[in-house]
């Protein structure tokens, strides 16, 4: 069977704080949630918030601190560097931090990053190398 | 706009090592990538592998050594439990590393942990509340 990703999970430190964010980024939460683990479909992934020490717990992994920097980002692609400025102002406006206003980059695209109230990072992208289809997916080469 | 997460990135010490690993789970790689970053489609969604301090440096992050609990996880969702222990059996031959066994969870379904070689934490699931589509999505409640 080919890998897949179905679903992501942030750990967080306060279920109710990382889900207004990510309800006010416009993620609609799934009602199989409860006050324990939010489940969002974010265009055919589930991003789940859950417990930053519950996570841990569940994987039998002792629960360190969250590192300022996890060595993996989340991004969110889109179809020009206007609509990067536009979702980038808008995290902003939803609480995320920013970490990197959105800029032309090395490889030939545009992207900034912003981190979510649990320092997840997220990057928004244009990269006019991989066009994104009408459901919203990238088109790889 | 929706959000939606269109590409995970995964930092990592060394590509090759990295790609090895995927390569074997079976993932594709695409003809976009080169020896500083490799792309897959992990169905609808892409996984990126990128040098961990590149990824720093392209988010203005100081790059921190990688800690041994990201405080996140990808999770590949399946549906039976003899599913979930082929699937990871599969991901400890090629390479990863076990950090929790396929076993009955709290939550009512059956899921094991497993590393990939820079210790970034795979969940495979099978979750008897969340009906997997014919195209290997989540069918969120």
């Amino acid at each position: 069977m080919t890998p897949r990703i179905n679903l992501i999970t942030l750990g967080v430190a306060d279920i109710a704080r990382a889900r207004g964010f990510y309800d006010r980024l416009g993620l609609k939460a799934s009602p199989a949630g409860n006050d324990s683990v939010v489940f969002f479909d974010a265009n055919g992934i589930v991003l789940a918030l859950f417990s930053h020490a519950a996570l841990a717990e569940d994987a039998h992994i002792e629960a360190t601190p969250p590192p300022s920097f996890r060595g993996m980002s989340l991004a969110w692609n889109v179809s020009s560097e206007a609509e990067t400025d536009s979702i980038y102002n808008h995290a902003l406006a939803c609480g995320a931090r920013a970490v990197k206003a959105p800029q032309k980059v090395f490889w030939g695209g545009y992207s900034g990053y912003f981190a979510d109230p649990d320092g997840h990072l997220w990057e928004v992208a244009y990269n006019p190398f991989f066009p994104i289809s009408a459901d919203g997916h990238i088109q790889l080469p």
